[in-house]
């Protein structure tokens, strides 16, 4: 069956744009997935096709009507989660991206200007989504990069059945660094455990570099994957000799 | 003087791609701001233009060397500061892109497969960023959210001269939630306080629902904010009051 991604969107024709290239764009050619990008004015009620009016209580801008938008939101229902594109919203994670791709699809709602009329989520069972803590000038951005995380899981995407396990996120943590030839450059060589041979020795390097990569780039990240691991003897035995 | 993105890429025409469209394209095409995708092969030194290699120690999938897009990265050296994409850099923030587009401009450097050489990032002063705690299958997509977050901001983009000011992230809060025209929509109303005309008692409001979404939605961003805030006593406040 082919995932399905609906668009609702002021911008219908910045779709597919670089999600028509690459990895995801090869998926679109194989029927992989498809895109369905549907204007949002479409559902609009006077002959200006007006999707959206000055907010309540005034300040500049302009604020996407919550009938309109609802309109929309029922007129592509399809029995896909629907999820609106808001820095609101609750951070993206490769989990949600995870259970996205193992389903039918997705429905996507585009923000624009200042926002959404906030009664449309009460009023439909709408997934607030942002993808991270920056303002861009439209949802169509973050529809790009949440569909790029999703398609690249479908089956048959990536070519080797285990890429995707071992990155960064798939196990709470950041990944270990890489490194290819030449062994040496500029004065700079591959670590001696990665041209060992050993490969006990080197899982154990990187689930190491892994974790310290973690603790110190991203102690949030690291605090998560502490509390949901428990107290553990390893984890507590590794983090004493590194520190 | 034209704001410049310089971009180091495997895919130079998945560029400009969707910032060549809405806002971030009016401004490209009003000569606000300039793109310059680079291909990173070209760079490379072999007669197959080979840019990537297998890991050093196994494992699935190929990194980019070092060595070609270190030679990449000093032939577009223009003073602009380089970022690399990469799910194992910093997360990008507001205050990070408000920065970049004061400044003249930036080169950015897109992961493809496995990621880079470490080495890259001890021989040449790159800022690693990430977007967001999720896999793309490449930086491209991740480059077009900081440039269209980045566009947005330079002179002469956005409309209004307020815009940009009251959003999310920017006070280091959420920001309140909007309405918008018909009053009455499937029995929600617009709150009252939004139609009383008091100006006061509407800034009043949406600070307050500014803090309470974000402490109930993202008690992470509530716990920096009061961190930098200090122990305010408005602050402490108006939170016992709300729970």
């Amino acid at each position: 069956m082919t995932w399905t991604a609906t668009i609702l969107t002021l911008y219908p024709e910045m779709f597919p744009g670089s999600l028509g290239q690459s990895l995801a764009g090869r998926a679109l050619t194989d029927g992989i997935w498809s895109i369905n990008p549907r204007n949002i004015r479409d559902w609009a009620t006077d002959k200006h096709r007006s999707v959206d009016d000055t907010p309540a209580g005034g300040g500049p801008g302009m604020v996407l009507r919550a009938d309109v938008v609802a309109a929309a939101v029922d007129g592509v229902a399809n029995g896909t989660p629907v999820l609106a594109m808001t820095p609101r919203g609750a951070p993206l994670t490769q989990a949600r991206v995870r259970a996205l791709a193992a389903g039918p699809g997705v429905t996507l709602l585009c923000g624009r200007f200042e926002g959404f009329d906030e009664r449309l989520f009460e009023a439909r069972a709408i997934e607030q989504v942002s993808i991270g803590d920056y303002i861009l000038s439209g949802g169509e951005v973050a529809v790009t990069v949440l569909l790029d995380a999703c398609v690249r899981l479908l089956p048959g995407v990536m070519g080797a059945a285990l890429s995707g396990v071992d990155e960064s996120f798939e196990t709470g943590l950041l990944e270990h660094p890489h490194y290819t030839r030449p062994p040496e450059w500029e004065g700079y060589s591959i670590p001696d455990v990665l041209r060992s041979g050993d490969h006990a020795k080197i899982a154990k390097w990187r689930t190491e570099r892994s974790e310290q990569d973690t603790r110190l780039r991203r102690p949030d990240l690291w605090q998560r994957h502490s509390d949901a691991a428990g107290p553990s003897p390893s984890g507590a035995r590794r983090q004493k000799k590194e520190e």
